[in-house]
């Protein structure tokens, strides 16, 4: 049987009902981005008045849709649900995602309807997602199945599921325009009446299009089923976690957000551990691990080389590796005797390598390139981090020239840090993510990354 | 008498010893970095070949330099310095910037020449900024004393002392291009052989333009003088202190920089708090920090109002709020009344405050624009944070509307986060900033940015 989500995530017809014809309304912009877009599949808008709506013929009722129509997506108001669970039951569509909030999130009273909603779902063997959900996002079926007015989308690796429509709206757009990931699909569960985080994360682990599952939580309904599932999903792919509600003040938002309840963070910790999950603990981690993740080389071990350009960055990218889990490598006497011409008889060799302490008739980028190529290929070596500088005059990086030993041997995970004036560092990230190096914000933030990258993959070697 | 940074800092005449014919080398550039930005005070070049280089004429030897000249920048090879520092004595020059490497950076032999270099200079009566550093800039002068090619400076308040000089060099620039601060004066230490930290804050405390010190320290040279001075200066301004070598492998690296020297961490963190100095961790933190502390509105308590649009950004808030010492404050009565005519009725007027759950056809600035201008007026509310999301169809942050009531009530501090399509939000930031809103990578970066603040301000108001 094919798994629940594939209907929500791959639907070949969609119902929306309560679709609106003033622009600017939820129920019109939900059939704005399935058309911009360019979802290829059948949709089927449903409006009481009928007519025409963005150039869709708009049914006037449920009852007068065609048959087997894959997933019915609910704009109509809270108090109406259950009407149209009736209606979707008649008609038989088995899925329906639920947009409209007033439900758990919003008091006593939502909470009863959402019980009802719950009821009858299950009375008539409907399977829900939300509600008070944005909808999912399926890149790769060009699907943007939410009212958040997308600027545009671009294919990858990374699936979101959360508990929070922001992080697959505005969050998802910073993800895509700003750290240069791509999306493989994104799923809102909103408050989770029903399909929850294990079923997502069930359905992403075959997806073959994400490697890496990031999740946004404020609560586990079903911890056990969650963990379970997750101790299995983490053998195949990486599922980074960041759960809000830690501190009392985190709890009560949450709670009034999607009706959280409070478990001790301690024991959720400790949980999320066994299970082969990693933690992120704040906006910063969760999308740097995301991004680390994302990228497909595999370190071997924790031992990192440090190319950087400065004294100081050395010390703190030394301070990040005691802080991280990740050692300083000793470079093999191959790497000592291939770098020692290009540096200054009185520098040492040493890690992190400051290769500004160059003879100066030397240019940086042959430090640059040299040093990588002899760190990507000593065996003493399984981690590189490249920090570099840019400026518009002199001894600014050069990737064509810095990168252009790397291609016959990039077999171990390289990161790089690049800081200077913002145009361009901007131009030099892009070029370093072109190539399949993923560039953070800061030396500590890379180091904190790649030490995840190293614990996630050591524990998959042990198993 | 004056203070002796004056002289580094503020000089009519400099002579620079070594200076370089070749372009791209550190001693043509140091002279180019002073003529590109306009540095109206006298140059005198020293070159063994004499001639013209840039349009200055050189002069053969220190021997034929004018007399009372301020000061004198050596770009010659460490083992020319003490020749250097005997002319210098002979010409009546009292102040070097050695800005050469090859001292006690470079092992015993450099340690050797360094000592010898101090012992020398102390019976010449001459002050030492240096060695290994990269010398100052002061931005009112327009003086950029250094060889690291900078592409433009930006006047404001953030002054920097470094015992490392890429903080002067290219995070500098990230500073001024990418955060929108402007600098003061940098003051690149180097060695710290002579001048030191104690005396480059002393001078930074009675400077009129700088309204924040910003400090990168591997070690404390004279640790006493140091905290003594900070006591008094962290009454008059913030300090913020970012030091490294907390790790074991920090510290190693730190000591083959500038030959620093173990610190017990804790003993060093209970220092700098009892001297009123602001501690960061890391390089996010010390910018972070940095910024906060430029802004000019000060708390006068720890009761945060914050404004999202999203019910999961709360929850991350309100973690953040537990975890650095802010609060989420109870709104007036007042305020309420203000905020509940824009909200759908089942909503409460929470805090954080989600804008998004009004009814839709309000506009989102309309809750954003009166919620802002309710919690500055609040006495319940002393910090407001907003946190906005950016696209290129609705809903989007519309920061004319929502800032036009804010003029007449600023005085609070307001910070920000902007979230959504890369170019959208780097625009918001720009404008949020030009109306003195700072704005941080992360909502979590604010709070702890806020706290910081909030920390400083409460304890300058008890003593």
């Amino acid at each position: 049987m094919a798994h629940v989500l594939k209907a929500f995530l791959e639907p070949k017809s969609i119902a929306i009902v309560g679709v609106s014809k003033t622009p600017n309304r939820p129920g019109h912009l939900i059939l704005r981005n399935l058309r911009e877009f360019g979802f290829a599949g059948d949709i089927y808008p449903v409006n009481p008045e009928g007519g025409k709506i963005l150039g869709y013929k708009a049914y006037k009722s449920i009852k007068d849709l065609p048959e087997n129509i894959d997933l019915a997506v609910s704009m109509v108001p809270a108090d109406d649900t259950l009407e149209l669970l009736n209606d979707c039951a008649d008609k038989g569509i088995k899925n329906v995602l639920l947009v409209s909030g007033g439900f758990s999130e919003s008091g006593e009273i939502g909470a009863k309807r959402q019980m009802a909603v719950v009821d009858l779902a299950k009375q008539k063997g409907i399977r829900i997602m939300g509600p008070n959900a944005v909808g999912p996002v399926n890149t790769s079926d060009s699907l943007v199945l939410h009212f958040y007015p997308m600027d545009y989308l671009k294919e990858g690796g990374v699936a979101f599921i959360a508990q929070s429509g922001q992080f697959c709206c505005p969050v998802m757009e910073h993800v895509m325009s700003s750290m240069h990931l791509g999306v493989s699909k994104s799923i809102d569960l909103g408050n989770c009446c029903d399909i929850d985080e294990a079923e997502a994360m069930e359905y992403l682990e075959e997806d073959p299009e994400t490697r890496v599952i990031a999740m946004y939580m404020e609560s586990i309904g079903t911890g056990k089923r969650f963990l379970e599932a997750a101790k299995r999903v983490t053998k195949k792919k990486p599922l980074v976690v960041f759960k809000t509600g830690r501190t009392e003040d985190g709890l009560k938002t949450a709670a009034s957000h999607t009706g959280a309840i409070a478990v001790d963070d301690t024991i959720f910790d400790v949980a999320l551990r066994q299970a082969g999950i990693i933690r992120a603990f704040d906006l910063d981690e969760f999308l740097d691990l995301t991004k680390i993740f994302d990228s497909t080389h595999i370190p071997k071990g924790n031992r990192i080389a440090v190319i950087t350009y400065s004294g100081g960055i050395g010390s703190m990218v030394a301070d990040a590796c005691g802080d991280f889990d990740i050692k300083l490598a000793e470079f093999s006497k191959d790497t000592i005797e291939k770098i020692k011409p290009f540096l200054l008889p009185s520098t040492k060799t040493s890690n992190p390598l400051d290769c500004f302490a160059v003879g100066v008739p030397l240019d940086i980028n042959d430090v640059y390139r040299v040093s990588l190529a002899a760190f990507m290929g000593d065996p003493n070596v399984d981690i590189v981090l490249l920090c570099l500088m840019v400026n518009r005059w002199v001894w600014s990086v050069d990737l064509n020239r810095v990168l252009s030993d790397l291609k016959q041997c990039q077999n171990k995970p390289v990161a790089a840090w690049v800081i200077g004036e913002d145009t361009l560092v901007r131009e030099q990230t892009g070029t370093l993510e072109e190539n399949g190096i993923p560039v953070f914000a800061s030396p500590e933030r890379a180091i904190r990354a790649l030490g995840a990258l190293w614990r996630y993959h050591s524990r998959i070697f042990e198993s």
